[in-house]
């Protein structure tokens, strides 16, 4: 695994010689097709494509420094922690692939503005804020591009957080998965919200590699998932050309739904829904049915985000209180 | 349609004279391999064969009397029906298919020891009573493999319900449906338990017929499911042979799930789980990794039916204090 993941580095990266200290910021994204199956496990490529929004002013900065003759330090919040964490393991593991062939290790300071495995994507803003921060430590000035393939190996989502806005992460067909990156979608949509309703943010029961891998291995429905997903893909991409509320909120609340069944299916179930996510569901139709067009998308875990207009901001506010509403192209 | 069912009647039944007054008594089945999906809409065909166990002590009591010169007067539950009431309406119309060529109507008298529509399948008893009733009140003296014929045409479920016991419901190869017929397994199982949850008793939002065939039209994920059902059922009937509880135990739980998934992935989404459903599985899932062997099977309703042995009774009654204990082999 190791030896191809360093393989795969070698024809992105000019060089593994560190500059100077690193800087990257990346934000979390909600896919609205998701990624769910891998066709290569050890370069993190996916069966189908995906296609997400970001959300400006929530994810990861991180701060990187090579320094010689000491061991990797990973700071997460502030927090030293200690070399058997799960996170500091993960993080050291990804950084093997760029260390420079002297003796050292690298201070790492990640800041996540939203909680840690709780379902909203933090390890995807964090695997592409860290790949940034490489990019700066080594002076490499990889285009976006080139940064999402490197992303993608800590994370398969993070690939898509290299940017603002829309972006497209391309599944590929290479063995080699030099073509697995994303792009950006260049529309902005200024009237298009995302409501976060945070059920539960505690640490999940299953990670999203393992759930996904268990899913494709262990699920007679997934047959069907990698033909629909790339279908929900399309829709969902002309519904944003064409601003089509309806098509989008429909093709993103059915593909997240879908994606949820694959895994209900499986054996043992996965079921990152809790109660609440529940009664939030059966609201979201009630509200519907009563002519409100606001739909949800779900990620794995258990918390809701809700997809609605800025004209029903007023409505949704009222109906879910606690709700953290986004404009995702409030700048643009 | 009604000309096809008519056409399907005559080829089982002997005449169209009634004799006397006719009782019927069945007990609702609860399919551990579900049946979800027509192939014919008019003779509901299935486009899986299923496979349950009858709970003694619950179901249905019917009595039925043929009355010259008067229109036909249902009863549920001692209350005679408006004839606009959808039961009542849902009743004359499969009594429509045996009416003798003489003006009258039959006084229908149907007792329900279980919610109606509460997914504890009380169309299933209540359309096998009505066949049983029928071949009373007629005097056919039909084999209850005819019978079950019939009963299919009422509620494909109700197939199964001639039978105390397994029942295989066969989905059959002809066309005109005279080889979908149920039969029951000759194997007893004293140990096994089922323990009803009853969650929500009130009316379901859309009906098993209309949620299916939602599902065969706008779920992309349902052309993995009759081949899987298909699989699960050989399953279980091995289970069954062999007394392995751990394979009856997650196949069926493995099957409700799956069969669960393919409404969630249909648009517009089915959900039948309500949050208390969704409390109710973590708590098993939680029991289980406890080491309690305790399954559950769900059916297009809220409503969850426990899957255990006899010796974990008293586990299962202090952590489900409402859970009402079925045995449906006590007398066998």
């Amino acid at each position: 695994m190791k030896n191809t993941q360093r393989h795969f580095v070698d024809q992105i990266i000019p060089h593994r010689t560190p500059k100077q200290k690193g800087i990257g910021q990346a934000p979390v994204n909600i896919a609205l097709s998701k990624y769910w199956g891998k066709r290569n496990v050890d370069l993190n490529l996916p069966t189908n494509s995906s296609l997400s929004v970001s959300l400006p002013g929530l994810g990861t900065e991180t701060h990187l420094e090579w320094m010689e003759n000491q061991s990797d330090e990973i700071y997460l919040n502030k927090t030293l922690l200690k070399s058997d964490n799960a996170f500091a393991q993960r993080t050291s593991l990804f950084l093997d692939l760029f260390r420079p062939n002297t003796q050292g290790g690298f201070v790492v300071n990640t800041i996540n503005s939203v909680p840690t495995a709780a379902g909203l994507a933090s390890s995807a803003s964090g695997y592409a804020a860290l790949a940034l921060a490489l990019n700066d430590c080594f002076q490499w000035d990889l285009p976006l591009k080139r940064l999402s393939l490197l992303a993608r190996l800590g994370s398969g989502s993070a690939s898509r957080s290299l940017y603002n806005g829309f972006a497209l992460w391309h599944k590929g067909q290479l063995d080699n998965g030099m073509d697995s990156y994303a792009e950006k979608i260049d529309q902005a949509w200024p009237e298009l919200c995302i409501g976060l309703l945070e059920i539960d943010v505690s640490e999940k029961p299953i990670s999203s590699t393992q759930g996904m891998q268990n899913t494709v291995n262990h699920c007679e429905l997934y047959a069907a998932w990698p033909d629909k997903a790339e279908a929900d893909l399309q829709k969902i991409h002309q519904a944003i050309e064409r601003k089509d509320f309806q098509q989008l909120g429909q093709t993103s609340e059915n593909n997240a739904l879908a994606m949820h069944a694959t895994m209900i299916a499986t054996w043992p179930p996965i079921l990152y829904w809790q109660p609440e996510s529940v009664a939030a569901m059966h609201q979201i139709w009630q509200l519907r049915s009563e002519g409100c067009e606001v739909y949800f998308t779900m990620d794995a875990g258990p918390n809701l985000k809700l997809l609605f207009l800025r004209q029903d901001t007023q409505t949704i506010q009222d109906h879910f209180p606690s709700v953290k509403v986004i404009h995702p192209f409030s700048d643009e």
